[in-house]
């Protein structure tokens, strides 16, 4: 038996897991994401977490085929590269992820992005095995996306997929990225979180800030947003009915331009969210389909929170 | 040698051309599309300007191998039939065009999408036909695309390319199909003549309606504009920089998708306007793109006005 590690590199959280030949989940841990320290704190975080996923499923790194990341940002997956990781620390300029992180474990480590690896798992073993072409929407800290057609993922010229800068709003609100009336500066947690600020600091009543202080969180992470949503608060509902008013637009034009069999959500915020959101997604899209007689199915993840170290150890070859 | 014959059916003519092997045109004719008289009007027509055409190339009908016909509305290849073809009269219920016209001219009928034919005319003789992947942009009466991914034109359930339906603007202008801030809805002729025409209602002073009657047309046709652009009419100027605009938005958005390596723009207006405006739309796509330090070349249409008729030849194997 072929045992093989994935490590999912979020903003927030780095989850790691050992998979056997079959991708069933053997071991597993999660920790923090640094905060501080650089590319150099992130792998020696990344190597822990991989051990602890090791040794949780009893067995050590050397035993494993290697090891994929599904990293956030730039990712040069030849090169083994990460760049322009905006939610890791100080991790702007290129950085040579997999040979740092191979040379601390000692067995191959192979990179790829983190959406993608989230939605390929999702593809071969998930909530998109039975669809030939379907669009994945992971709906998290910002808005990722990744088209699978005709069976395998399509990258363009490297970078297709970027479901977050889809225009939903021609002139309107300031996306994190600097452009105006993206689908992300509707939708993603980070802005979210940005105009929520904004609308506290200008006098609106909110509990979503105690609330995160009471879960000692620094962001209003998804269960934050899920907490506020079940106490009902107004400006929590009101943003999140925006981002789903945005999702069904960006999501109904891409529909509109590819035609795919189905909609997957994930993410943090899809995943967290649920059923019940996947649903409201596929209603707000509903107006803007041309083909409006013939909706695509709208699913949710099926791997969740596992989605992308499933997708990462999918990297490796057993 | 083979001859083939091609009918490029639009809501205002028909063009009709004869190709021999090489694609080369050897006859071509055009003719008014009537306005009464039904699909039996509209396919005595396309019957006459095929004669006209194989006449011209010094031929007969009996002469060509088969003749394809590019048309507007809803395409049942398969079938051979014709519904919802909007700008065409009283043709909305499901019609056997390939079949009467077959029955007319005694040769084979194929039909397909004419925004369809017209991109596969580029990718295969055109100015797509140096990249794998490109975005066909048909800037006409409404705003047609279609995608070329890895060599093919990508059809998806059999619906893509409505990128006249991607959405720019949430809550935005009502496009003529019925929903709200569609691209087509501030880029199409169609609904542009709308807006002028509410404008000069509502008191703004334009040329655009006194260029028509003085060019004798019922519509305000890529030529009206490209006129009233000309004498720097300032209605005229302001809904195409809008149009304009908005195209940028949607070409954008679908490229932040797709990430193709080109941008091919044709259709009526797209022709007549010509390279400075294909300059424009990239200019106006621009900020909108994520990958903004490596745009798709945006590339105008090399075919122009035969590209209908060529594409629909090709789908007559010689």
């Amino acid at each position: 038996m072929t045992l093989r590690g994935g490590l999912d590199l979020g903003g927030t959280k780095i989850e790691a897991i050992v998979v056997d030949d079959a991708n069933e989940i053997r071991g597993q841990s999660r920790v923090p994401t640094p905060t501080e320290g650089g590319p150099a704190a992130v792998v020696r975080e990344l190597a822990a977490a991989m051990r602890a996923a090791a040794s949780s499923a009893g067995t050590e790194i050397s035993a494993l085929a290697g090891v994929g990341v599904g990293a956030p940002g730039e990712v040069d997956a030849a090169a083994g590269t990460l760049a322009r990781a905006g939610n890791l620390p100080d991790w702007e300029a290129v950085y040579p992820l997999a040979a740092e992180l191979s040379g601390d474990l000692g067995i191959p480590v192979r990179i790829g992005n983190d959406v993608r690896v989230a939605v390929e798992a999702e593809r071969v073993l998930g909530a998109g095995r039975t669809y030939r072409s379907f669009l994945g929407v992971w709906w998290g800290t910002g808005v990722g996306g990744a088209l699978v057609l005709d069976g395998k993922l399509w990258l363009g010229r490297g970078s297709a997929g970027e479901l977050g800068h889809v225009v939903v709003k021609l002139g309107g609100r300031r996306c994190p990225c600097g452009r105006r009336g993206c689908l992300e500066a509707y939708a993603g947690r980070a802005a979210m979180e940005r105009t929520a600020r904004k609308a506290e600091d200008a006098g609106t009543k909110t509990k979503l800030f105690k609330i995160m202080e009471k879960r000692q969180r620094e962001r209003l992470t998804s269960g934050v947003w899920a907490v506020a949503l079940e106490e009902e608060d107004k400006l929590a509902r009101n943003l999140i009915d925006e981002a789903v008013e945005a999702l069904g637009a960006g999501v109904g034009s891409v529909q509109n331009m590819v035609d795919v069999d189905a909609v997957v959500v994930g993410g943090g915020l899809g995943t967290r969210l649920g059923a019940p959101y996947v649903e409201r997604i596929a209603d707000a899209a509903q107006p803007h389909l041309f083909v409006d007689d013939r909706p695509p199915a709208f699913v949710l993840t099926e791997l969740g929170d596992n989605g992308g170290g499933l997708g990462a150890a999918l990297l490796v070859s057993g």
